[in-house]
C-alpha cells in the first residue's frame, strides 16, 4: 500500500472517532493548538528560513516572498485566529429539521461533519493553521498538502498542531501533512474516492482547473474572481470613482478586486475620462477597447479577447464601453467566473434587473466587490470562497465543512 | 462544434432565460405537460411498443421489462406526478438568511436555480418526465439521458414535454434529450465543465461509478444502498422480525431494502433461527457466516467477503453473528455505502450510539429502512437519494436542485 493511501484510511480512522468527540475537546484542543504555535515559534521559523532560502536562491518574486514570510509577529496572528475558532459556535449537532411523521417515525435531520477533508494549497504557511483548526472546530480529519515553495514552514505547523492536538485529547492523526511534494501525490489523493470526502483547493487558477479535471474526489472550486464593476448610466461619478478604485487598487492581489470596468456608452464622455485618470494615477495599466482608446484620456494599450477573460491578481484593468445594461450583463455572464460583480447606479429597475440576472455568487448595487468575505459577511472563520453552486456558494464558513444525516426513531414501523 | 455541446450550449441559454421566468408561469407550464402527456397517450405508447418490441427480442428479463412498459394507466399516473409538482412550493427566491452590516450594506441570501441539470438514467421512461418536471419547477434547463433500452420512449415523452413547455411561455431548449445511445455522447456530456452546472447518474452501481471517475461536471452520487439491520442483543424478536422482513421483501429491488442481517451473538440462537425460516419461507436466499450457518435452521450458503459488500437487489441476503454494538458499528461502516441502516433494540445507550455513530444518509431504531423516501419523509417530489456528503444528503427534494446567491445592496461602501 502506498504512503498517500495509509494516510488517508488512518484520516478516516480518525474521522470516525473525531465524529464522537465533544464540542468542549475540540474547542479545548484548538486553544492548546494556539499556544503550541505561540511556544514553537523558533522551530517553525527555523523551518520558514530554509523556505526563504530556497526561494531566495530561486529568484521568487517580492509578492510571493512577502506570503511566504513568517516572523514572531505573524504566528501571533495566525494563533490568534486558531484561539478565536474556539469561541465560533460550533455547528456540529444543530438540529437542522425534524417532524414527527405520519406512522409516528420521529424523524431529525442533524448537522454531522464531512469526515475527511483534503486541501491542496500553494505558498501560504497561514493555511496549513487555518484549515487544520477548521476542520479540527467541525471534527473533520485534515489532511493537509502544502505547495513546494513553503514546504518546511508547512511541515512544521502542521507538526507543531497534530502533536497539540493528539495532547488536548483528539483522536491520533487528526491533523495529518503529505510530506512529498510531488506531482504524482497530488493525483493519488485525487484518485482516493471513498476515502476522502472533499478535496478544497486553494491557489491559482492552474491548481484549481487541475482538480476540477482529474479528481475523482468532490472538488469545490474556490477563488478565481474576474470580477467586474459596471458603470450605468444612471451613475453618479462621485459614486463611481471611489468604488472603482477601491474595488481595483485596495488589494489587486485578492480574489474579490475588480479586473474589468464597463461603461455605458451614454456616459463615457463624462465618467470614464477621470475615472481612467484616476486608475492611471494609482499606477494601474488599462487594457481598453477602441472606444475607450479614442477618449484620449490616458495611454491605454489595446484590449484583446484574451483581456476579457483574464484575472490578472495585479494593478492591471480591462476597460469596455456598451450599449447598456442588456450588453453589461451579457458581457458578464459570459466573461465572469461568476465571483463578485457590481453594478453603479441611481436606477431602481437597472439594480433590480442586474440583481436578477447576473449569474454570481455575490452581486452588488453601489459597493465595492471587495467585501466578498467570510468575516464581511458575518460568517466568522472562512475556508475559502466558492465559485461553483454545488454545496456551498460564496465566502464558506463551517457549515460549509459539514453534512447532514436523517435520524429516524421508530417503535417497530414497517412500510405498508 | 458537436451536436453535444451546441445543445448544451442552448441549454445553457435556455437556463439564463427560464432563471428569469415567474412561479406561474412555471407552474403553468406543468400543467400543459401533464395534459400534453395524456393527449399523446397514443404517439407514446407507439414509442414505448418500438422499445418493448426490440428488449423482447433481446430476451430482456421480466423485471425490466415491466420497468420499461407503459400503458395508458401508467401515463395517466406519470401525468399526474408532473401535475402536482405545480402544487409544490417554489423554492426559487426564497430569502435563506440577510442582514445589514455593520457597514450599512443590505445582504440578502437568496435561493436561484442551479442552471443546467444533466441526468443519465436507465430503462424507466418515467425517469424522463420526472427529471424535465422536476427542472422546470426550479427554474433549470435539463439535459436529458436516458438509457438505450428505453430510448423511443423516452425521446417520445421528452419532445412532448419540451413541446408543452415552450407552448406554454417557457424558453425554448428548457428541456433536452440526447438522441444518439453511443457511449462517447455521455463521456462528452461529463465533460463539458462549465456548460453543465450538475450531473445526477440514476441507475445501478457500474452508471455511478463511471460517472464519478470520468466526469469534469460535479456529481451527485444516488442511490447505492447495501442496508442493514442490526438485531441488537435488546432487540425483541416480535419487534425485530416483521422488520427484517418488510425491509427485505416488501419490494426487494429498490435502494432502501435491507440486503444484510447483523444478529448479535448472545441472542443468536434465539433470535435468528425464526428470522431465517421466515425469510426462507418468503423466498430468500441466505448467505450466511459460519455461525449461522451453523445453528442449522434453513439451508444458509456460506457467504464470501463479496458478500458483505453486495447489493443484492434481489430476494437474497447475507447473514452474520457479531459480538455486540461496537463490530456491528465497525462493519456497518466497513461495508455499506451510507444509504440506510437500522438497528433494532429496546436498550436506550445502544440506540444512541448507534445513531451517533452509524455514518448513513439515514440512520433508524426500531423501523424499517424502507422509509428513506423524498415522499415519505415529508418532501414532496425526489429527484433521487444522494449518498455522498456534499450538497445534498439522503432523500433529495426540490432544494437539491438550487443553489443560492448573494444579494448587496449598498450606497457607495468601499472596504477600508
Amino acid at each position: 500500500m502506498t504512503e498517500i493511501r495509509q494516510l488517508a484510511l488512518r484520516a478516516r480512522e480518525a474521522a470516525r472517532a473525531l465524529a464522537r468527540t465533544s464540542t468542549a475537546v475540540r474547542d479545548g484542543a484548538l486553544v492548546a493548538m494556539a499556544d503550541a504555535l505561540r511556544r514553537e515559534t523558533a522551530l517553525i521559523l527555523a523551518a520558514n528560513a530554509l523556505d526563504m532560502e530556497a526561494a531566495g536562491t530561486a529568484g521568487t518574486p517580492a509578492p510571493l516572498l512577502d506570503r511566504l514570510m513568517l516572523d514572531a509577529a505573524r504566528i501571533d496572528g495566525i494563533a490568534a485566529a486558531v484561539e478565536a475558532l474556539a469561541r465560533e459556535v460550533d455547528p456540529i449537532g444543530e438540529v437542522v429539521s425534524g417532524h414527527r411523521m405520519p406512522n409516528g417515525i420521529w424523524l431529525q435531520q442533524v448537522r454531522v461533519p464531512l469526515g475527511v477533508v483534503a486541501m491542496i494549497y500553494e505558498a501560504r504557511p497561514n493555511v496549513t493553521a487555518d484549515a487544520a483548526a477548521l476542520c479540527v472546530k467541525t471534527g473533520n480529519a485534515a489532511v493537509l498538502r502544502g505547495g513546494s515553495l513553503a514546504i518546511h514552514s508547512c511541515l512544521a505547523i502542521s507538526d507543531v498542531l497534530a502533536e497539540a492536538a493528539t495532547a488536548a485529547g483528539l483522536p491520533a492523526h487528526s491533523i495529518q501533512s503529505i510530506t512529498s511534494t510531488d506531482r504524482a501525490a497530488t493525483d493519488e489523493l485525487m484518485s482516493l474516492h471513498g476515502l476522502i470526502d472533499v478535496l478544497i483547493p486553494r491557489g491559482g487558477a492552474g491548481l484549481i482547473r487541475n482538480c476540477v479535471e482529474n479528481s475523482r474526489v468532490p472538488v469545490i472550486e474556490t477563488g478565481v474572481g474576474n470580477c467586474h464593476i459596471y458603470v450605468h448610466n444612471g451613475a453618479d461619478l462621485d459614486m463611481a470613482l471611489p468604488i472603482v478604485i477601491n474595488a481595483k487598487c485596495q488589494r489587486p492581489g485578492v480574489c474579490n478586486a475588480a479586473e474589468s470596468l464597463l461603461v455605458d456608452e451614454s456616459v463615457c464622455e463624462t465618467h470614464l475620462p477621470p475615472i481612467l485618470r484616476a486608475l492611471a494615477a494609482a499606477g494601474v495599466e488599462l487594457h481598453g477597447d477602441e472606444r475607450t482608446r479614442s477618449l484620449g484620456a490616458v495611454e491605454v494599450v489595446p484590449a484583446t479577447e484574451e483581456d476579457w477573460g483574464t484575472e490578472y491578481l495585479d494593478m492591471k484593468m480591462s476597460v469596455k464601453v456598451v450599449s447598456g445594461l442588456g450588453e453589461a450583463i451579457e458581457h458578464i455572464n459570459t466573461y465572469g467566473t461568476k465571483h463578485s460583480e457590481a453594478i453603479i447606479t441611481g436606477d431602481y429597475e437597472a439594480a433590480k434587473r442586474f440583481l436578477d440576472e447576473v449569474d454570481a455568487a455575490a452581486v452588488y448595487v453601489n459597493a465595492s466587490t471587495r467585501f466578498t468575505d467570510g468575516g464581511e459577511f458575518g460568517l466568522g472563520a472562512e475556508i475559502g470562497i466558492s465559485t461553483q453552486k454545488l454545496h456551498a456558494r460564496g465566502p464558506m464558513g463551517l457549515v460549509a465543512l459539514t453534512s447532514t444525516k436523517y435520524l429516524a426513531m421508530g417503535d417497530g414501523q414497517v412500510r405498508p
